[in-house]
């Protein structure tokens, strides 16, 4: 297997490939996209698949740029469900922000640029945003027994969303 | 914490490094480095430091290019004591040979390059050897509780060595 370490494109036999459209999405964002906009890809996913026992995974993220009104493209997000799994992240091209919030609400961001490296505490749900205008690609490292717990966020969302504000961005409250 | 992504250097608070010179070494060549040799740097890591659990690391090495005779310069190589914990790793820059050995003399080569992605089985020892004329950088990831070996690869070594052939190289047994 190859990744392009420009694109975050992986090839080869084997290769682990996702792909989330703004209209599964839709739900994360403030105000809903609009239903021309919902076949866009905002990000696609590749990697290594599972093996036969817990192990070591590693998995690039191809997250383009775009926005729904004020608010930046942004991955699902996740908690781990062992919080003492945590995950390895290293930003390969594009501008971003790491969202980190752990169950008590305190939240934390990292920003993201090639050659970021970051080290993602396993109680601490996860989330990109792309604020920049070309696409943001990072790889990411961790145990395939972490467990992904992506309902929660799905129920009660991040604590802040990261906004525009000039050619920049912020963090605003819900 | 940051790394270059073309050289594999990393800077920021709390990174750990580490170097290994040709003296250091010595003892892995068929042949005897030169004694005037062997104050030069045949690698050097750079990571994140475990933390105060059993966590995934990151960390990148760079290998520079050089033969002790026909041998090529190469890392130390380790058996992981845990079998079941293996490791990721991902190509950044140069060209190199991924040399791979179970404990009982299975032996199996993956030809390294920019991008190129190799999943190490835990139960193969792993060393890489620069067969380029520039610094073999990669990346890899692993689980900080998989134990390493590095005694059985000092006592009985690897069942193959890799030399110069031509421009290329080539395998040749003990």
């Amino acid at each position: 297997m190859r990744v392009d370490l420009q694109t975050g494109v992986w090839t080869g036999e084997g290769v682990l490939t996702g792909r989330r459209t703004l209209g599964d999405l839709a739900h994360l964002f403030a105000e809903p996209p609009a239903e021309t906009d919902r076949g866009q890809v905002v990000y696609e996913t590749y990697g290594v698949p599972e093996g036969d026992h817990p192990d070591v995974l590693m998995a690039t993220t191809v997250l383009y740029p775009g926005r729904v009104g004020a608010e930046f493209w942004m991955t699902r997000g996740h908690f781990h469900t062992n919080p003492a799994r945590g995950e390895m992240c290293v930003t390969l091209a594009g501008s971003g922000v790491l969202l980190l919030a752990d169950r008590e609400g305190k939240v934390a961001t990292e920003t993201m640029g090639p050659g970021s490296v970051h080290r993602i505490d396993g109680a601490f749900a996860h989330r990109t945003v792309n604020v920049g205008v070309s696409p943001l690609v990072f790889l990411v490292s961790w145990m395939s027994d972490c467990g992904h717990d992506y309902e929660s966020i799905e129920r009660y969302g991040f604590p802040v969303r990261i906004g525009a504000q000039g050619d920049g961005w912020r963090i605003r409250g819900l």
